[in-house]
This record gives C-alpha cells, structure tokens and sequence, in this order.
C-alpha cells in the first residue's frame, strides 16, 4: 500500500495510462489498478508485516480496516482475471446458397463463473452467454438447434418480428425439442437493433443456467450519428451463476477499452430477474435505442435503469481518461464487506498515441 | 404430440387462422395452442401409452421431459381457461340531472384465479379488478362507496386532478368510511387518461386484496393519430392472489384479440407492489402515453417496464397474424417447471377476412 | 373523530387552508390532517370512551376498525412529527482564494427516523442525509473528508464528471481513507444538475447506513422553462433506517410547502438499493431532467419510478390547493396495518393571500 504511487498526482496517472496503453491491443491484460505495475506491498507482503488474521483473537479497529481493505484491493488487482471459457463470443455463419448458418448445440457444461467458483450452466456451443450472432436487416438466416440436454428447450428469437411459426414458443407456435433432438429455424431478417435469443421453455431454470445470447442486426441504413469506434454487449444476468456481465463476475469482468475521442456503443441486454440500473463514473450515456428502435430524440444519464427483457442502447463520447468504474447501483450487486463483487466493470479511457 | 400439424408448415398455420376467425365473435374460445383442433394426443391419451407416473420409480431423462413438457402443454391447451367470475367489465352508469352515477360497493367475495384455485378477495361490485369505468372529460361523476367489509376503506381515484376533499385519503381529505356505512364522491373530470381508483386505507391488505379498477377518461379532443380499433386495458397485480392480469392467471388469463391491420390500445396499470416488464412476441408497441399524459413524441419498445401506481398506453399496429406470446418478462412471474402461470396472455392476430 | 368537519365541505376546507397559511412561515407546523385545529377527539380522548383494547379478549369488527383506524389517524395528526436531528442542510462554503471549501466529517451518530426510534448512523457532519452542497458549474471546489469511522471509507462525486483522480474509488482512483485519517479533494465544477456525492467503500454497508448526500451544481445559464419558486431536494432511501425521505420516516418526513400558483421543483434522488414509485396526488409532474441533463422534451406523469443511483427532476405547477399524499407506491414502503409510514410526506398548497 505505501509503495502505490499518490492517486491525486496527475503524473503517476498518466504513467499509468501510457503503461496501460501498450496493453490495449489484448484488453484483458489492461489492470483497473492504477499501481498495479508498481513495486506495491501486495497483500501477502502486508501480511507479513501486519499480519491480517493475528494469533491473538483480538484486532485493533484498524486492523480489521486494514483487513477489510486488503480484501478490496486483492480484488481490484485481480481485475481483470483469468477464469476458464468466454462468452458472447462472435459466431460467424457458414453461407449456403445465401442462407446463413449457425449451429447452437444446448448441453451442460462447467462454467467458472469468478477465479475458483465454477458452477453447472446449461449453455449454447459451450458459452455464457451463448455466441454472438451479428446479421444485417434483410438477411436469410438459418438456426439449428441441437439439444443434447436432458430437457426439452426451443429458442426464442427476443425482440424479432418473425413469422408466427418461427417464434419458439413450445405448443403454441411449435412443438418442443426433445432431448436428442435438433430442430431448424429459418427467416429472414425483418428488423434492426440488439436482440437475443434464448429458450423459452422451463425458462426460469433454461436462461436462469445459461440459455441465452446476444443477437444483433445492423439496419440497412446505418445513421451517421450512431457510428461509433467500439461496438460492446453488454449481458446482464442474475440468474443460478450470481450477478454477471456477458457470464462472469467481478474480478472475472472485462473491461471496456478505447482511446479518448472514441465513440462507444454500449447495448445493454437484460436476461435476469431483476432491475440493474448500470451507472458510468466519469463521463455520461447517451440514449439512442430501446429494444432495437430508435428512440425519437436521443437523450443522457450516468445511470441507466435496466429491467428483464430490455435492450437499451447507448454512445458515450470518451472524453475523459483514466479507468472508470461502471457497475450495477443496486449496491449488493456490485459490492460486499469482502470487497467489489458481480456486476462490476470499467471503462477504460486511454490516451491516444501512447503505446 | 405426434398428431400436432408441423408448425413450420405456413399451410397449417393458415388453417389454425381460418379456424379461429370463427372463434373470434367470442374471445374465450379463441384458442392458444395450433393444434388443439386437431386430433392431437391428449396428455390423457399420451399418458396411456407413456405413463406419466410409471409403476415403476425410476423415470429416465426421456421420460421426465415428456412429463414436464405434457404439463406446459396441458396449460397451453387449457387458454383461455374458464373460471367463475370476471373482472374489470364497464360498468355503465345511471343517469341523475346528467350526472353519471356509479355505486361501488366494497365486500368479500371468493374468487377463482385460476381453474380450482379460489381465493377470499375484496372486491367492488364482485369483481376483479373492479368493474371498468369509462367517462368523458369534463363529465359530472358521482361515485356512491359502499362499505360491506369488515374494516374502514375509501376510495382514491389515481390520477385525476380533483379538488383536495374528493381525493380519498381518511384522515388527510375524508374520514374513512366504516363498515356497514357508505360514501359519495362527486366531481367533474378534469383531466383525461387511463386512471384508476383504488383504497387508500390500510392499502396493502385493501388493494392486495383486490380493490381496485381502472378508471378510464376519454379526451374531448382525441388525437387522430391515437385512433383504435381495439381498446384494451390490462391491470397487473401481484398481491396476494399471486400474479394476475385482470383478477386472473395463467391460463385463465384473457387473450387481446384482433384482425390484422388492425390498431391496438393497450393500456397497462400497475396496481401490485413490483415491476413487471411486459413482452409482447411478434410486433412491438408504440408508447403514447403515461399516467394519461401524453409523451411528447411517441417511441417504441417490445419490452414495457410498468412499476407500482404507473400506467402506460402503446398502439400496437397488428400487422404480423398468429398467436402471440405476451407476458411479464421477470421469468418467475411467467413460468414455472409444471408451465405458464400467472402474468401471461396472447395477442391474437387474426388474418381478415376469414370467417 | 366526530368532532371532525366534514370533508366535503368546501367551507370546512377553505378554513382549513386559511388557518393553515399561517404557519406557512415555519413548515414543520404545517399539519396533515385537516380536522388537526379543531376540538376534534383525540386518540386519547377515543381510547377513554371506546377502549382500543378493552378488558374483554373479544373485539367486534367494529372496534376493531375503530381501533384500526384510530392508530392511522394517529400518524397523520402526528405529521409533521418533531425528531432530533434534520439532514440534507444546506451547508456553507468557506471561501481561500477563491475556492469554495467544505468540510465533511465521517462519524457514528445516533439518529432518530421516527418519534421513538433511534438507529445507529453513519453521517457526515452528524447529518442523515449529509449536509447539502449547492454550487455552480464552472466553481472550485475543494472537499476535506475527515474519517472518524472503524472503517476505511471515501467519497464518490455520482454524476460529476471529474478529472478520473477525484473519483474516490478506493484502489481505482485513489488509496482508501483510513480510520483517524483525511483526505482532500479539488476540482473545477464540470457539469451542472442533481448530483450526489457518497461512499464508494463497503458501500452496502456505508451508504445504507447514512453516507451520502445531496452536490447540487446551478448551470451558468439556467433555462427560463425552468425557473421555480421553490427548489426541493428529496433522497430516497432504504437501507439499514427503513423506508426514508430525506433521512426520515413518517410522520416525522417533511411537507413540501407552498403557495397555489407557484412553481416547485422536486429533485428526487434515489440512494437506496430498490425501486421507488413516487406518487403525487393532485397534480401532475413534469419531467425535465435525469441525472443532471435536461430531457430532449418535457413529458408529464403523476408517478415516477427511480432506480438507485438515478436522479431526476421534476416541475409542479401548484394549481389545486389543498394538502396532497406524495408517498411511494410499492404500498409497504408507505403503510401497514398500524398506519402510513416510511416514505410519505405531502405536497401542501396554500391559498395565496392567507394569512
């Protein structure tokens, strides 16, 4: 701790920044911490000067302060950690005669949710959520579902405008698919916007263990006044595997990076249970879409209230650097006396042309 | 199952559409499941060549699957479930020296929710939610409360801007009314809008319990653009008669049904103690006005996040026939492991022309 | 009780408006109930006639309404109800060279929600909320945090988009704040609106305990349209203290205050970790910003659901005089059994020219 640099000194931050830098190209290897590349006490080096569980059974109030706080700042440095699998991945289709392909086998796998907490998801190709699907309006696009769980499921296109008989919706607009079984989903591509798919069979159980994933369609016509640098889904669940985003929780989050003077186009997506108002520190969103659909007149907040089954899409201008927290405000989803926890990730604002 | 017309065949789902525009004269018949006019396995006749519950203990995943989904079948099957009483009907008013009268009298009645589950509710004029009532802005009202319960109540008339002493809160503008003695409010309507009335007395017990109604003013001027064909109003409840729409759930929920081309008013009220995010499948909704104000510019959305005490009105333009899925997103208050329940109907989209 | 004028009478009513201007000057005088002033039965009074709870273990239902009632309207006559202590006060700033300084000490308090009850609290400057901080955009501001807590802590500007090291996230922007130790923040006022400044350290725990508060920041050119007579804070809580406005519950909750024809602004914040609907009788709100920034468009509502971490403003015209429930419509954040509580307080609008 008494080897981090002062935080109020503007030339470690840009230190911080320039270093950070060089680490964009792989953003998981940028640090929240802005003196994570010091020569900093790390938690064991404190502990063995000021041990954080003494022999004697009494702490002084400041070691239990102390104690406390090296438990946040184990999990700041971690971040952003390792964990086995990655979700929302990009899922590029296999053209036939026109048609895109994507193939999404539902089956159970092991899912590390956080460093050393893996847990049973049920998911699509193997990832929380599923792989990203990206078409453009007018596409013909093909869907085969392959269940190789021990239940029936059947894929709902969320926020689509399909025919009748392709919204997945078991006994009433087609039957179920059985366990071994597969089933094919055909359509054109009727409208823009950030969409997901997700089962809608024993739902509660299927997309509350993983049955979900980001599906996104660029309109035709594309507004100038949406183009932006970074393009980031952002998947919000509080399902059976905790408080995540895009399937993993805090430290295990990943960063949003980009260089200042980008434009970044968050798409929120909701596939848990409860509210999540998303709040930006540092800069503020601007509102540009609600379920795909643009909004009549774009408007802004640092705090965006996210219910089950919205999709709101958002630019912020990056004009502000440093690394900004950006996490759930409902605080037990961000946050416990063990330190930062869940929905917690940052945006991470580099300074153009260092490297 | 094996008997059910496949659901990706466009021929069928004709023939589903052609029949139920038959059914259309009398909602209730309308039915959900595509097939539930054909000669399809019952879950009765399924289960006597695959038992359900077997003699033996043991079931394999195949056979729990079946058995899972024959219940969320059967519920499917079941919509529109009949049960004893309906809520919110208009109720039409007596005419007195052109002051148009209503008597609402508050007492305990039972109430089916869903087929074989009955429940104590309070209710006014044995419905609910309360029976519908529907004025003109500017129209003189006189509401007679009649008190048959056990406690004190009152009634608050949310959302419309009346003098300070018609506004139902005992103690604040009124006493409360006791038991067995009854109340006369009287005002002429000031502002237009999907409103309602409800108890402002011991509120969580009076209005948990049922009620409550909506209370709907016209304007004197509509907006052209406002114009529909169908005007529904859907009031969501969480209290504890568990999760309703209209006094009911899932299956015995009401379908919206309609010709396609059509326009839809639908207008949500929330009188329940929670969010619910309502989904609508197949088209989306455009917002127009909250609290019976309207916005100022209409936006659109296939997810609608209603909270306590608000209301919103969309136009849902019908342009895409089937049955569709509608229900509050908040997967929970949707579906469980035996099927649907609760927050749960269906657009119904008939194609024109067909009789 | 029967003492009581009738409330429909609009004599009643007047005098009640008349005699209630005169304590117009000192709000917390102003009474809820309108019978408050007259010889009318006290509980008390009741309680020596007709027992709420008499020797006799069997109540009829009418006593037992009689009782039920009795403690409602105990609550209401009890509103506005003096406690120890008041938060959110508008703080002075000392002026060095320029820059506007203030200081905010972290200590454990004891604090009283309501008449009787009296919590543990986290305060600064022994306030729940904290002191109110009101500058202008384009200001120097200079914070000292002073730390008397057990814990680390830090503070958090939500909303201001400040220079990434005056963030105050512990181990992101800056080193925790110690027990016994203080920290200063400085910098230039970005950008104008309803901000808060709080914890951003064990905040489940920080903030839910009474570590927040109003940063209110005057734009250099206010908008005419928004112009008000009367500039109202109200921070939503529910943390460790229960249901709270402005750190307080009812009866002890304070009154808006003002004169028909005014304008008042309400700036709802919302520190808590669940929904609030607030729900304003009478009269409708319009919405002109979120977070700080202005809506592309005013748009009207009567109820207003706020997320944690959100902020929005409002504008009333305080047309229909009278005194009107502004209370939370998740109905047990507003009343029980034994009355209303938590977050209610009313919106009072006097006759102008009554004195």
């Amino acid at each position: 701790m008494s080897d981090c640099p002062p935080f109020t000194d503007a030339t470690s931050r840009r230190d911080f920044l320039r270093k950070g830098a060089a680490a964009v190209a792989f953003p998981a290897v940028v640090s929240l911490t802005a003196c994570a590349d010091t020569k900093a006490a790390t938690p064991a080096d404190t502990a063995s000067r000021t041990p954080a569980v003494p022999p004697t059974p009494v702490l002084s109030a400041r070691q239990k302060a102390d104690a406390m706080d090296e438990m946040h700042e184990k999990g700041v440095k971690a971040f952003p950690a390792k964990t086995e699998g990655k979700g929302n991945q990009p899922l590029q289709p296999r053209l036939e005669g026109g048609v895109k392909v994507y193939e999404l086998t539902a089956e159970e796998i092991q899912w590390e949710v956080e460093p050393g907490r893996t847990v049973k998801a049920w998911a699509y190709n193997g990832q929380v959520p599923g792989p990203q699907i990206r078409v453009r309006e007018g596409d013909r696009v093909r869907v085969k579902l392959i269940n190789k769980l021990s239940q029936s499921t059947a894929i709902h296109f969320h926020g689509l405008e399909l025919p009748n008989d392709q919204d997945g919706v078991p006994f009433i607009t087609q039957p179920p698919v059985k366990p071994g079984e597969s089933y094919t989903y055909e359509f054109t591509v009727p409208n823009a916007g950030s969409h997901m798919y997700h089962s809608h069979h024993n739902a509660v159980i299927q997309v509350g263990s993983g049955l979900l994933g980001a599906f996104i369609v660029a309109p035709k016509r594309p507004l100038p006044a949406h183009r932006a640098d970074v393009d980031y889904v952002m998947v919000l669940n509080d399902g059976f595997h905790g408080y995540t985003l895009n399937g993993k929780g805090f430290p295990a989050t990943e960063p949003v990076v980009c260089t200042q003077g980008q434009t970044v186009r968050i798409r929120f997506m909701n596939e848990g249970m409860m509210i999540h108002p998303m709040h930006l520190h540092g800069m503020h969103m601007t509102v540009i879409a609600k379920d795909g659909w643009d909004q009549p007149a774009p408007w802004k907040c640092d705090t965006l209230n996210i219910a089950p089954g919205e999709r709101w899409d958002v630019l912020v201008k990056a004009t502000n650097p440093g690394t900004w927290a950006f996490h759930c405000h409902i605080l037990p989803h961000a946050e416990s006396e063990h330190g930062m926890l869940g929905m917690v990730t940052a945006l991470v604002v580099q300074k153009p042309g260092v490297a």
